[in-house]
This record gives C-alpha cells, sequence and structure tokens, in this order.
C-alpha cells in the first residue's frame, strides 16, 4: 500500500498506493480540447440550422454544452471517485485528476470543500447546463433565469474554491507553472465567461419586468 | 495561553486561550430573537405607510432586512474575528458564537470551508439583503432577480456548510441536544424560506419574460 513517490504539494502529504500518470500531459489537455472543440462545433452547427437562433444564442450554446459535459463527465468522475490516484488502468478521467493535482493537490487529498464544491457543480450545474442548451433552443421563458442561476452557482462554487485555498495557506500546487496554468489558468474561464453571462441575464431579465410592470400600470 | 477547558467536540480539539461564555444561552438567544422581532416589526410598521406595497411584499422586506442584519452584523463579526472565543469582555457578538460552537464547533476552530461561506455571506449577502429591502419598497425592476440570486448564494452557502461538515464525519455537535437545536435547527430556515423565494421570483420572472416576449413576436 506504499504505493510509489507522489510528486504534489505539500510533500508531506500522504497518498498510500499512489500511481504516476500513464499519459502524457500533452496526451491528457490534447484530448479535452479536441473532444470539446468537437463538442463546440457540432453544436455550432446544429443550431445554425434554425434561423430564429440569433449567433449570440448559438454561441450560448456551445458554451453550455461544453460547460455542461465537463461539469457531467470530468467533475462528476472526480466528485465520486474518492481513489483516482491509486488507478492503475490508465483510465482517462483518472489521469486528468492525476495531473490536475500537480496544480491543486486538495483533489488527490480529498479536502472536504474542494470535494463539496465539485459534487454540488457535477450534479446541480451539470445537468443544468444541459438544460440550458435546451432551454435556449426552444426559446423557454425560463432560459434567462436558468442561464443565471447556473452561473451564480458556477461563480460561488469557484469564490469558495480559491478562498479555502487561500485560509489554508494556497501551497497545494506542485510548481508555479502549476499553480498558474493549472489552478489559475483553467479556472479562469468559469470566472470570466459566467460573469458575462450572469449580466447579460440580469439587463435582460429586469427589461422584461420594467416593460410587464408598465403594461400591467397601463391595463388597470 | 492555556485557557480553560472548552465543551466543544472533538474534544482533542486545541484551542489555547479559550474564555467560557460569560452570558447564559437565555439571554444571548433572547437578545437575538427580540432584536430581530424590533427589526421586523419597524420594517412592518414602516413598510405599511405605503399603500402601494402588498403584504407579501412587506413581509418579505421584513425577512430581508432580519436576514441582512444577520448577516452583517453576526456572521460579519465572524468571519473577521478569528479569535472570538478568546474574548474576555463579554462582547455580545463573541458570546453568540462561542455559544453556536458547541453545535458546530468548526467555528471556534476556524475551518476553512465555515469561514469562506460566512464571509461570502457577510459581505455578498448581507449588502445585498438590504438592498432587496429598498428594492422592493421602490419597486425596482431589479428586485425579482436580486432575492433570487441572494436566495441562490444563501442555499449554496448552507449546502457547502452542511456537506463539508458530513464529509469531515460530522462530529462537531458537543450534544444531540446541540446539534438539532443550533446546528440543525437554527440553520433550517436559511434553506426553507431562500427556496419558497427563490421559487416565486423564479415564477415571477418567467411570467415577465413570457409576455415580453409575446409583445415583441406580436410587434413585429
Amino acid at each position: 500500500m506504499e504505493g510509489q513517490p507522489h510528486p504534489y504539494a505539500p510533500r508531506d502529504l500522504k497518498l498510500p498506493g499512489y500511481v504516476p500518470n500513464f499519459l502524457t500531459q500533452s496526451t491528457i489537455v490534447g484530448v479535452y480540447l479536441l473532444t470539446s472543440l468537437l463538442v463546440v462545433s457540432l453544436i455550432w452547427i446544429l443550431s445554425g440550422r434554425s434561423r430564429k437562433i440569433t449567433k449570440m444564442n448559438r454561441l450560448l450554446m456551445c458554451w453550455w454544452a461544453f460547460t455542461g459535459l465537463t461539469h457531467l463527465i470530468l467533475e462528476g468522475y472526480f466528485a465520486f471517485s474518492p481513489e483516482f490516484y491509486k488507478d492503475k488502468t490508465a483510465h482517462y478521467l483518472a489521469e486528468v485528476w492525476k495531473e490536475y493535482s500537480k496544480g491543486d493537490s486538495r483533489y488527490a487529498a480529498r479536502d472536504a470543500a474542494t470535494v463539496t464544491v465539485e459534487g454540488l457543480t457535477a450534479v446541480l450545474e451539470g445537468p443544468a447546463s444541459l438544460l440550458a442548451v435546451y432551454a435556449i433552443a426552444s426559446g423557454k421563458s425560463y432560459s434567462y433565469i436558468l442561464q443565471f442561476a447556473v452561473c451564480l452557482g458556477q461563480l460561488y462554487g469557484t469564490a469558495v474554491y480559491f478562498l479555502t485555498a487561500y485560509l489554508e495557506g494556497d501551497h497545494f500546487a506542485t510548481s508555479p507553472y502549476h499553480y498558474y496554468v493549472y489552478y489559475i489558468g483553467a479556472n479562469a474561464s468559469w470566472v470570466v465567461i459566467p460573469s458575462l453571462i450572469a449580466m447579460r441575464c440580469w439587463k435582460k431579465i429586469c427589461s422584461a419586468v420594467q416593460v410587464h410592470g408598465q403594461k400591467r400600470t397601463k391595463t388597470r
């Protein structure tokens, strides 16, 4: 059960039974980027068949499909696989988290806040993101409020993720490279994009409520 | 620095410099309940002066004032007072958290997830709740989406709060009494009420967006 020495920080972290990565960084990242590109292209092409869907909504559908599948598959696997770092089968998803743990060892160490945030993201925001793809495509009235809700969940989750690391000393990255590329870089999209979408939904909803209110006042 | 023995669980928790409560449980809880009743009564009476504000909105204003002040004052004090358990001055807010820590010792122990959730609640949801009182009173178009956002923050925070405790063994209460009355009981309102308000806002927003959409289609 001793396992091999792990590459993670802090060095005194105990991970009995650890098995190193089988795949290289470029393979792991490459597969993720290519699969994501495939998903995004597919949604872009399919959504283009309907003339009713604006370009902005098509872009949003691509994002929601990409982020929803990331939440469900990648983060869902992590949330329910406490022993991924012992994996001997070169399982792609275990490889992803072994690699990402170099940016934040709390994943391998099963930190409660990290598992909680990833669990909530996978179970709630994963399916809700895919529902957003459908809601936008079919022009549902709950489309904006649903997107707003998922964005807020993503932003709250990211805030908990970063703040707990900060309060615990922010010493979970193998190297500055892994800190900036994995821990900061890979998470930055989930700060910037949800913020932009949330602001857009806020404006859309306010203008709808305002018009609705004016209409009701006039009808009286 | 040894301090007196603390009453919290787990028993091996180290709290050097701990000073026991000066006020009794009934004084601490009584002051909180009476102050809250005062705030709620004040908002109810003041909001009653305007005939435009519905009874439901007056109730909501009472809730947002109560919860906003709880977030700002009680939770704000905790978030920025890491050494409250050493307080020798019988400071009311330190007394509150010394007492509440009997239901969840992670407060005294400065658990990162607890501090993060309380910090976010105090800094973001506190002011936003008070803004909701104003937004409802003055019929702002952002009233529903603001209330919805704060509810989601409260619900996400409570989820992180309970799930991290569960993942860490759920052994932080001094007794079953403290577990059910403080840990479960005191937090239950922040699960039930935000859920109800969030559902109400969701419906209001959907119906406004739907009417807005229909109107735009007709105008074309």
